[in-house]
């Protein structure tokens, strides 16, 4: 396969050639890529700011992690963060440091996914900064989006006997990541073994290729629904619920028999002999959104696909609990992805 | 000193402990901190978006670099950009990747210089993305800014006979750079050795602690210039004269005699032995600003402090000269900063 160096293209010509063949498909982008600013206008909307960092050894691995992939998830965990606050996607930008590992094929292969994903949500890509790196691939996303001033959802805003609901499925995304990372160690110590996938592709997916909620909002803009308050899950449904239960001054109550589990995660939860309900509540990288409505909604939530309630909002003093099949309590903890604690 | 392990205070604590100083004072930023995107309303003004990626041991060097300096130095590199549209910065996104090596107390050093340009220049803290990184210092910055539609200038928008002007003076960046890499060198070999920065201070303070010039794009405003094109110079005069020509399909002649070099710069080229003109032409790091007015406008620009015409735009089939004192002209190369092509 052909590999060209970066640095025969220089930095001007590598971003020529990553970023031409991007479409302008938005008409609050005023100039995208080329000038020393990016220039937008959102008239009468409001714009939404949201960033990501990605580094590489802390948030990928890209021995399982193929380019093409990580473009599309670096991508997406920012759209997933614009549609948390109810709004739409329409610009990124896209840093990245490269070490001389990369060839321009490789990042290639990093903007193809950059571009699916620009694609699916129909979002422009109006800008970035591309350098060398000393070590490994370092990838900085930043997003705007538009929301209406009326229709903007925070997370402090949760009220007293809201509904507590959650898009897809939780736990998919970490269970991917565990059995990648097996996988992994297994090849480590036979190189000539085949990790095999088979019956286990959806939790892959979630992990390698996970989806942003735009059709989640989509629908509850096209039911007039509008949450009391919503945040994603990026770090695990118990520590999001402690950000909208600490912002928002409340407690809430959560079900465990209500939490939504896909069929692979919980059938991987059993292989790995690991609690699938710790795992649903605190695995990242789920990028479902978490939200809540008023009691006075929840009839119209049925013609909401892919939505579950899971629990309701209760007063502060209350504190914030699962409660189990037994009907016992226990105090949530987040115990998400905390990756500045866990550096090694 | 005190040294506070960052995963002591985790994620959150640690973000809250370095944002919190930091007060909002745009009407254009409605949430900063705190949710899953920051939400800002630009009304009938347009959106200016650049962003800037600084990696540990390619774009700066913690020897001599103090954190103080560098927050400072991040956050102008990108405010730059948006004066070189001739519009206003109003918020910043700051992500950083920390290895264990930095402590709480180093990131407050870092978020102490930023908020120091954030008040010089009215530009709100609104988010970022705090990781762990398996090395060095990775910062990625994004700065939103607002200019009228009618004000914004391009770089692709230069005229025949158009009048060539830079502000400050050039050169003096890369020259102090030269002088901190030397005495890095000497104290290398030499433990003991203290260097001797004294009549030094102009160069030093360019490089560690260079300004993005508000002053200039206020005075334009208030006399009513308007730049037909306008760059900053990060990259060194000859890269960013030819970016302006390219775009905008024109030629240009500019004067040796002309370019504004300070006294401390041209003393430091000679104690280096180097040529002064080439270090004024293709030193990086100027930030100052680049731009072109209509030769109908000469007489104004006597009112504005601090920028020389240095020539003139012309045909494209003419190229793009320099004309030295001896009259001879000599064709502009870009040898300006390229890190990907140098990398190591």
């Amino acid at each position: 396969m052909a590999r060209t160096e970066i640095a025969s293209l220089g930095e001007f010509g590598l971003i020529k050639r990553l970023t031409e063949k991007f479409p302008i498909v938005n008409n609050t982008t005023l100039k995208a890529v080329g000038d020393d600013a990016a220039v937008l206008d959102y008239k009468d909307k409001q714009c939404l700011v949201t960033t990501d960092l990605l580094l590489e050894g802390i948030h990928f691995d890209l021995i399982y992690m193929p380019l093409k992939h990580l473009g599309y998830k670096s991508a997406i965990v920012n759209f997933s963060d614009i549609y948390a606050m109810n709004g739409f996607p329409k610009q990124i930008t896209v840093s990245l440091g490269v070490s001389k590992r990369f060839s321009v094929e490789d990042l290639e292969d990093f903007y193809a996914g950059l571009r699916l994903a620009c694609e699916e949500h129909g979002v422009d890509l109006v800008g970035g900064d591309t350098s060398a790196s000393v070590t490994g691939l370092t990838i900085s996303i930043t997003c705007l989006g538009e929301g209406e001033a009326k229709n903007i959802v925070y997370r402090n805003t949760a009220k007293e006997n809201d509904l507590i609901c959650v898009s897809g499925n939780l736990g998919a995304a970490y269970m991917g990541l565990q059995l990648l990372e097996r996988e992994k160690s297994v090849f480590a110590n036979e190189s000539n073994a085949q990790p095999d996938f088979s019956g286990k592709e959806y939790i892959l997916q979630r992990q390698l290729r996970p989806e942003a909620r735009k059709d989640i909002v989509k629908q509850l803009q096209d039911k007039a629904i509008l949450p009391t308050a919503m945040i994603d899950i990026s770090d695990g449904l118990s520590s999001e619920l402690m950000h909208i239960c600490t912002l928002s001054k409340c407690g809430c109550r959560i079900y465990e028999d209500k939490i939504p589990i896909d069929f692979q995660t919980a059938s991987m939860a059993e292989e790995f002999n690991m609690n699938l309900v710790t795992a649903a509540l605190n695995g990242g990288e789920d990028y479902e959104l978490l939200f809540t409505i008023p009691l006075a909604l929840h009839d119209k939530l049925i013609d909401i696909d892919d939505v579950t309630v899971i629990g309701h909002i209760c007063k502060e003093s209350m504190g914030l609990c699962l409660v189990t099949r037994d009907e016992q309590e226990f105090p949530l903890k987040a115990q998400g992805w905390n990756s500045l604690s866990t550096e090694s």
